[in-house]
């Protein structure tokens, strides 16, 4: 028995990328669902992130996972195991997901109804996802310490667009020349409203403060 | 004094990309210059990884690189330290160069002649850069340790297009739980004829093997 359903959802035939996300926020905010759009590099820890954000939320909130993928299925397949309502969509080889793409997502994952917070993983790419309004009500980044503090400077848009941006394996640092306070300062050059937490999704460290944001964030989007 | 030209790149208008591939090889191959197109996620160091290359080549050959990056001119700042002729594309937001925007850093990278390595610095990207032919000879990808194992299960073009797997930063491989032989496996899944060799660019580990193995396809181009 499959404990997830995959997708494969179709590219987008709206031209008007950012009326359609306006609609699905629009739908969201009926609903009372918050959607979390969860964006980084290949690597950068999204899964792990969203174990730790589930295992801290799922006593509060009714949790619901999209996993964009190219091809295969070993992310839907962790997190289904947590107990969470999990799909896979497969983008058939597309590198970002769209509000469209993300509507046939949606129709899936909140059929049956009473999903607080909706996450969902985008693919892991550093450019495209940024250029694409999913509909999300809140777009979170994860650059891991491995990556290098100097990503903000040379994928300026991916950071622009997040109101979150989770520092990930710093459990690390020591081996990196990683610069903690450089990179916030590059982030905040690009954009300087966005939340930056520290965290080590492998060990837990950070992940309250993010588990803390984030319901903040969910409150204030159902009142 | 500037020692690296920024060239902005524009967005093709050949509706046949691999046509123009071609055309940019039969253009290499008339004046013995081999062209590798370096490919991988952000971060994984591909700048550290061609500084060694240059290192360890540039007694026997010209070389001249094309750092290609969405926005910023760092990494063609570090190339050009080390006296390589070196020309900094920018994209313009775009997440990857076809064979018609490769061909406009050529123009450039070539125009004083001599040059008998060339090597194009693609933009970070495990999905898109894998989509388009640049003309060049060869396709190098890097993977690094703290990325996973698993990645070429997720980003399968990308390891069906490489000739060529570097598997880098292993001197953290104690930190991290990656398998080298699981990812070999999932590399010879996607592409059983893809060389994979484990370095660590930092150290120099396996540089050497990397750099026989692309002397050995720059000699066979020439003849």
């Amino acid at each position: 028995m499959e404990k997830y359903k995959i997708i494969e959802i179709k590219e987008s035939v709206f031209a008007d990328n950012d009326r359609e996300a306006d609609r699905i926020r629009a739908g969201l905010k009926a609903e009372k669902t918050f959607l979390l759009n969860l964006m980084s590099s290949p690597g950068s820890g999204k899964t792990t992130t969203l174990l730790r954000t589930i295992e801290a939320l799922e006593k509060d909130l009714r949790i619901g996972v999209m996993e964009a993928d190219i091809d295969s299925d070993v992310d839907a397949a962790a997190i289904a195991k947590t107990g969470a309502r999990s799909i896979q969509l497969h983008t058939g080889g597309m590198c970002h997901l769209d509000a469209d793409m993300t509507r046939q997502g949606l129709d899936e994952l909140l059929a049956e109804g009473g999903v607080e917070l909706a996450i969902l993983e985008n693919v892991g790419n550093l450019v495209c996802p940024a250029e694409f309004d999913t509909g999300a009500v809140k777009n979170a980044a994860i650059l891991s310490v491995p990556e290098g503090d100097d990503k903000p400077l040379k994928y300026p848009l991916m950071f622009q667009v997040c109101d979150v941006v989770l520092i990930n394996k710093m459990d690390v640092a020591p081996y990196f020349d990683f610069d903690l306070e450089k990179c916030r300062e590059y982030i905040r050059m690009r954009n300087p409203n966005a939340k930056v937490i520290p965290i080590c999704a492998k060990t837990g460290e950070g992940v309250e403060e993010w588990a803390g944001w984030l319901r903040e964030q969910i409150r204030a989007w159902k009142v």
